[in-house]
């Protein structure tokens, strides 16, 4: 039969209580985001969603709850939007480029709310705990996933054999860390173009070291 | 006369109450450091300091102006301790190299304490104010200070004509943010090696395509 139908049944497995608690998170994701994931409390979610303190407590038995399921849960939104639609593209050069393309639009569109990753790195960096201990670990599972995207490329071919993958995805991550610095602070509109050929420039020395 | 005696009576000029300014100043910077500029009131800092809230106001009039010069503080202390020793390299290529090694000296220094320029970004980059706007002066005006010395370097023809200033103080700020990320959150003790080794790849891109 036809996709609708195959899908249906999928989305009817989810309980009206999970459909409530995911409509609560992406509620509390953008407060994070805008107020950061300290400035979230059940109160302040409350005002938001016009649902009562004791209602949120059902689904979140406490603050500390409620932050955990706003990170996971954006994990999960930044894996479908940033690497997902990346593995269509075919392994290597063109994956990685399109991984990194989608990330720095991703930071872009997010620019005027404020990425969770990013400013929850300042929020964490010295508050030892479980949500710095979930955000480190969110952080390395992401830079795991660009370095096995960067070793695919050398295995490829694409890329230099022995080129030094850390140092690469340090420096990948320092052009989007300067990217939400001038579009959040300075407030400069050539933020992505500027990230964009930033990264475009760190590929073509690794590219001419190749062809050497 | 000997030199001392012509700095003596400068010295003396400062009067009590500017020294005892100056001390609650560096007692506000250290506590900014770690819990951020809004964290910064002036009752934590009576506590701080065992001087009385009072006696505080008697220097500040309100909290805004312990912030403000919380900030110009600590941007005189960043320009002595990275611009001003960086000026006595020749012009060119030596002095643009010992300002970067400086300040990714002085920023790996700061990891455990944080700094003011990089964790005062994500506290006003989306909270409007006199704060914000001397925050992004004061970054602008750093920004300013590393293009004059790209551009010295290329009139000195130590890096290639035409080449795109902002494009490189760009790439360069993404280093140190990088650095700033994984020290403080990932703590990465090879962060200042992998930030140092980034940036000597940054200026060895711009050597090839100045012999090429």
């Amino acid at each position: 039969m036809s996709l609708p139908q195959k899908t249906a049944p999928r989305r009817a497995r989810r309980t009206k209580g999970e459909q409530t608690r995911g409509a609560i998170v992406q509620a509390a994701i953008e407060q994070a985001a805008s107020q950061g994931l300290e400035g979230l409390t059940i109160g302040s979610l409350a005002e938001r969603t016009g649902l009562s303190k004791s209602g949120l407590f059902a689904h979140f038995g406490s603050r500390e709850e409620l932050q955990m399921a706003v990170l996971h849960a954006y994990e999960q939104r930044f894996l479908a939007q940033v690497l997902r639609p990346a593995l269509e593209a075919p392994r290597g050069l063109p994956r990685l480029r399109a991984i990194c393309r989608l990330w720095l639009r991703q930071m872009a569109a997010e620019a005027d709310s404020g990425c969770i990753m990013v400013s929850g790195a300042a929020e964490y960096d010295d508050r030892p705990g479980p949500l710095r201990d979930e955000l480190v670990a969110m952080v390395q599972r992401w830079q795991g996933e660009l370095a096995r995207a960067v070793g695919q490329a050398v295995s490829e071919k694409h890329l230099p054999q022995g080129m030094d993958i850390a140092a690469f995805v340090f420096e990948t991550y320092g052009i989007v860390l300067a990217m939400h610095h001038e579009a959040r602070l300075l407030r400069n509109p050539r933020a992505l173009e500027r990230a964009t050929q930033a990264f475009e420039r760190l590929l073509e020395f690794q590219l001419s070291r190749q062809a050497a």
